[in-house]
């Protein structure tokens, strides 16, 4: 189920990457490239954190060639029907890996015994790194830290949740889907209706 | 010993990181995740290098929780005083985190029987990584490049101060607690008297 | 041989990014940070993904030294001679770490017994990643997404080219150099022919 979390959550982010680096007009390998970052860079320095010796896009080298395909292709696609990119076009795939990679971050961290705050940290970091490197690769303050929209706070909160569904009796195969869902759900109302976070006012 | 100097270390960097994310405006998870990354970020590539197996913040979950809490009440507390933050303020704490972790970076390397240099470059590294990434994430050429001021210097020499002191005899309680004041003493007054590093005349 | 080439790869990258950081008029820290990082940054990923135990910096500690130095009198040197440094200056050493770092870092993945695509990413990520680094620190877009100059191709294509002419029985001390010396003249002549790749238009 993890793996399966993990492949959904790769084409996720990795279609929110082509976005970014389309709307960027960067080239072609710097399309494959955003992609493959934003797709693969939370769950590679997770994996690097919990001392997980191999890596996920090792072990699924069919995923790799397909974020090549899918970088070389998609930019054709949008150039052929004159597709204009909008910038909010990019929140809907990043809200479906958020749900995907939180939860497959978390629990893989407590299956190896971590306490439920590092699982939420991993979650955490699982969503958001790849994500924050795309931003600083195309030269922006990271949205995750300056948009001012609840993001990395459902990754946070919702790890505490499966966490704590689990500790109830629940069954993983139960919990996990379930958190997922409910995380996506909570993000697309953010997106939706436009909540955000407390702003300064110094 | 060590501990403790990382612990302090942690707290100053902290600071240092709530303040430069609060001048940006950022919001609260953008605060909370720039002061954790500023307070982390030197310690965490340092051990990845020295291929140390257990994280800092994996072992003492507490501070976590600290950065947090922190990061949450801190921007409150300036907003309900109208503290106006100037980009000075950052110096202070900054320089004090500056000579914990040069020293508690060189010694970790010194006993994993690296060569002094070696001991300097991980005193450099714990020290710059994690401020570096701060500037970064909020789209600033790192002032530890580009504010000509000796400041990695400092953790560089002071690494190699600490290992001659160590090779007359001194005692590492004495060494290194030392060697930390004196850069500290060092910084504040490089931040006093303005030091400059010689500037380009192209 | 793999060694040499390292070495030989270090010092043409580490030359180009003192280019780099004496354009962007950075600090004596800054100009030998980039340096280092240019020149080390992709050999040092590339290590913690294939999980090498002992980085190439800590094994050759010289070549630290080496670069420390060339950081702190190359500045002196150009601004003795007023030597204007154009954009294109850069070019050059990096096509020469291009070839050496791209061949030695596929060897070394297929050494490990890793597949061709692994080794080609391998290539690009050596190649790469100092680059990308370098040009985030001085607040740039990287020039490997954004130039529209095939670059990274070369490490890929040539990563398979090389284990292409190995798998027809060449002997490695023959297919490497051949690999590095085409991979060389290629990207020579992308930047004395301007090639480009396709354009978006939108």
């Amino acid at each position: 189920m993890l793996a399966v979390f993990e492949v959904l959550g790769v084409l996720a982010f990795a279609a929110a990457g082509i976005i970014e680096a389309a709307r960027k007009r960067l080239d072609v390998f710097g399309v494959v490239l955003i992609a493959a970052i934003t797709a693969f860079g939370g769950g590679t320095l997770r994996d690097v954190l919990l001392g997980n010796k191999t890596f996920f896009w090792v072990q699924h080298e069919e995923l790799v060639w397909a974020i090549i395909g899918i970088g070389v292709i998609t930019p054709l696609f949008f150039r052929a029907r004159h597709i204009e990119i909008t910038q909010r076009a990019i929140e809907w795939p990043d809200a479906i890996g958020l749900g995907l990679f939180a939860t497959s971050g978390a629990q893989m961290a407590l299956d190896k015994g971590f306490s439920p705050l590092m699982a939420a940290l991993m979650a955490v970091i699982t969503t958001v790194f790849g994500g924050i490197i795309r931003d600083v690769l195309v030269n922006e303050i990271p949205r995750a830290v300056n948009d001012h929209q609840p993001y990395a706070l459902f990754a946070f909160g919702g790890a505490w949740l499966m966490w704590g569904v689990e500790q109830l009796g629940v069954d993983q195969n139960v919990a996990i889907p379930a958190t997922a869902a409910a995380i996506i759900a909570v993000r697309f109302l953010a997106i939706v209706f436009k909540w955000k976070l407390p702003a300064w006012r110094l």
